[in-house]
């Protein structure tokens, strides 16, 4: 053991640049890098947090210990009078998935950015003091991408002023609202509005589905949970949830009526809202995606590269210590592109921060020039990010040959963490034809007066950029200089190799 | 659900092949389809190996069921009299790890192996039996890869006539045996020989670790479970264990003596067996890996595409069914190359089948030539299809989209069981680094009268290969005739879409 915390504390002194200066560069600022500083440590000296018994839980006691730690959060942010920035990133350290992160991130915007100002008074304050528990259901069994096919409904009854909520089939019960199987007392349900059988499409409904007194469904309601997910914690430590409604009755005033509304009449009218509010929003989420991508790679790619420093491996001479595995280049030929990502995705993750302000203050004086370039870069960023993350998380894993295999390792959980953000909030591929169209629409109008800007600039001068060509005309390969290949001989518990490996070493590095 | 009935059953009824024929074929005989198809009607047929639950169990629970299940399945292969391939295909179908898996694949052939025939004639018997449990403790803590460099000391004491076996640090602690950690009685324990003071490296012994009366670790061993590992089912229904040994003694009759012996003075002597007849087991052990392979992607492939033919999303023209993704090309040129893969590995798997026999006619007459080609090939293979496998699962289960996150669809728990084998047997880094050394030795000996042959024949032609250019000058691209793209709004919930997809789908495919 002294060994390695040798061997770590020597691959550091080596560092050729300025290990603090490079902290508040991760963080973005000085002040972000105070936040995550102090919070970081607060969250690592509260027993309640403890997170190193996570993968000897069970299911059942995951969760309790989820309530206990999401309670436990809530109280401190209220007892140290966290701000938002401060509380978020107790969460983040808390370090796992929670009820409360849907209730927050989901349930309150939606009801901020689609409710009226009266239904914002009504239900905001109960959201804020948690007197009720909301989730977001949205996807169904048989509709993830495709919103405009869900199939719940919600009919206007104009003789007692109500909305009738309905799942008429098996494949349009709710489906993966985290926080819905066992803890929320309300859902914002999207369902279609139909009224005097005309229908209007998706909206958004407020409907309260356990009781406040006992927690059981409220009648009509059948709720419960998905059932097992990838990894042994991961989201298994949250309730994702099904939801089916047989005809729910709930008041008019619970449709989200910022955008659209239904009067008591059953007329159907639009406000003067602009539609491209809802992108914003679109950027906003996926740019946090983009940061939070940079977050997990650089998690996997700290495990991998503490484990390649102590982690020794053939190589001995005479006796000595063998190589520590970083210094063969087969694992650094693997490992640093990662390291350098992780690096990238969090620089471009603070300029899509910047462009997420940018996009805001130009919607709040309704210019709408730059949104759709910036939903370009986000959509596409976003598929970049969360499919490289994943994927770099499970060779971090095999960078750790057996013990990235071992739950006490971080990396299989990590993994089974993460993966999803490949799927959620716009499938990668749909995204990445989304990508697609925007470039392709961009470049029919390069003869029009509107001229491409931002990241699309470089096409204005496409005619240039035709007449480019590479000059190289041959193929010239480096020679490998040294043929010798470690062999199998070392499996067959006969033969000595000692060193084989050897050749491999990087010149360079000198622990 | 009777609708996906229909679209499973209307896609199948398209085949423009012998479906009956390929079944052939994919078993590799009709006698290997009967056997294959027998047991696997007996497997699913019997509720004690049902497996409908298993995602529901804790990991008591999942570790109690195997054991009933293993110990189900050795009563039934002597019930009724299974040969040694039914058997086998009894394991396959019951399709989950069990220490016995180990008892049966290295403990009994590392005594078949590597023990004289007096040995054979004391353990054998009892580990048919299974009077004894044995698992097979070589890596440890700190060394896999580097068998050479394994800690654990036997060292030899002439007044007794025993081997002390000991455990000299921590990292020499046995790590990840399969059946370790609670079940087996005895290990195929992996020792640096010591006699006089003198290394005579590794070598295999027989060390009991359990009481056969209580079960509790005999005196001097300490012995525990590894923990939680990838996934929630997977590898942790069995007990891959931690091993120490303080000054344990054994007979000297326990040191597996075939290859090397120790005389009751201490002499160290080598037999004549050749040394090659290792790299023999090898071959035949890779070769198994590889045919695995196709068995793991097929049946990720299988569930994918099952999915991708019921599940409909976007498309719907004038209210009808929406647009199976199996007909999107996004979804095509992803799954299909897949379904391809898992042909192309059973192929091969079956080509290797027939190298392995060749090479072991050869090695029963001495006759090594063609040792060092084949086992380049299964080295090179192993790694090859076990990567393309362990990210073939992954991909489809990305293509099941949010339903593959779910254990239910059987994704998440075929991956964390399959990647191992991209880590066990020989690392795939370390395996193409000597299918690199074997092939640059191969270049090397080409003005040698020794002529390349089998895979690598073609070397023998290198002159002429070195002189074949590609003849194409310009490039072609196809143009893109329909710009449409999937947009954003399906997401905003305020707009409709359908039938943007509509244009990917293909032409050609009518299902």
């Amino acid at each position: 053991m002294e060994e390695e915390v040798n061997d770590l504390a020597n691959a550091r002194s080596t560092a050729q640049f300025d290990v603090e200066a490079m902290k508040i560069i991760w963080a973005g600022s000085q002040q972000s890098f105070n936040v995550s500083d102090r919070i970081s440590r607060l969250v690592a000296s509260d027993p309640a947090f403890r997170k190193d018994n996570r993968t000897m839980l069970s299911r059942k006691e995951l969760f309790r210990n989820n309530l206990r730690k999401a309670t436990h959060a809530w109280k401190r942010i209220i007892e140290l009078r966290l701000s938002e920035e401060e509380a978020s990133c107790l969460r983040f350290y808390m370090d796992e998935p929670a009820f409360v992160n849907l209730h927050w991130s989901m349930f309150v915007p939606a009801i901020k950015g689609q409710g009226t100002k009266e239904q914002q008074e009504k239900w905001l304050p109960l959201a804020y003091k948690m007197q009720i528990i909301g989730c977001y259901a949205q996807t169904e069994l048989g509709h993830g991408s495709n919103v405009q096919g869900l199939e719940t409904t919600a009919t206007f009854d104009p003789t007692s002023d109500e909305f009738v909520i309905n799942s008429p089939t098996l494949t349009s019960s709710k489906w993966w609202p985290g926080g819905l199987g066992k803890v929320s007392t309300h859902a914002i349900a999207y369902a279609r509005l139909l009224i005097d059988g005309q229908d209007h499409g998706v909206h958004g409904f407020i409907v309260q589905i356990r009781s406040l007194d006992d927690h059981l469904p409220l009648p009509g309601i059948t709720v419960g949970d998905v059932g097992m997910k990838f990894g042994n914690g991961a989201y298994n430590i949250v309730d994702n949830g099904v939801l089916q409604f047989d005809h729910v009755r709930i008041p008019r005033s619970q449709m989200l009526m910022r955008v659209s509304q239904v009067t008591r009449e059953g007329k159907y009218l639009q406000s003067d809202v602009p539609r491209q509010l809802i992108y914003g929003t679109m950027v906003f989420v996926r740019q946090k995606i983009v940061y939070d991508a940079s977050s997990a790679l650089s998690r996997a790619v700290c495990i991998a590269t503490r484990y390649s420093a102590v982690r020794r491996q053939f190589g001995s001479q005479d006796g000595g210590p063998e190589t520590q595995v970083i210094d063969y280049k087969t694992q650094q030929s693997r490992l640093f592109p990662l390291l350098a990502t992780a690096y990238a995705f969090r620089f471009v993750g603070e300029w899509l921060k910047w462009l997420y302000t940018d996009v805001t203050h130009r919607l709040q004086v309704n210019d709408f020039t730059t949104l759709s370039e910036a939903h370009a870069c986000t959509a596409g960023l976003k598929s970049l990010t969360t499919s490289t993350t994943a994927d770099a998380i499970e060779e971090c894993r095999k960078l750790c040959g057996g013990h990235g295999y071992l739950c006490s390792s971080g990396l299989p959980e990590l993994f089974a963490v993460y993966v999803p953000s490949c799927t959620y909030e716009g499938d990668n591929t749909v995204l990445l034809l989304q990508v697609a169209r925007f470039l392709m629409k961009t470049v029919s109008q390069l003869g029009s007066v509107k001229q491409p800007f931002g990241t699309t600039a470089y096409l204005g001068r496409v005619v240039h950029l035709m007449q480019c060509h590479c000059d190289v005309q041959i193929v010239k390969n480096t020679t490998v200089r040294d043929a010798r290949m470690p062999s199998d001989d070392q499996m067959t518990g006969t033969v000595s190799l000692r060193g084989v490996f050897g050749f491999l070493r990087a010149p360079n590095y000198s622990p």
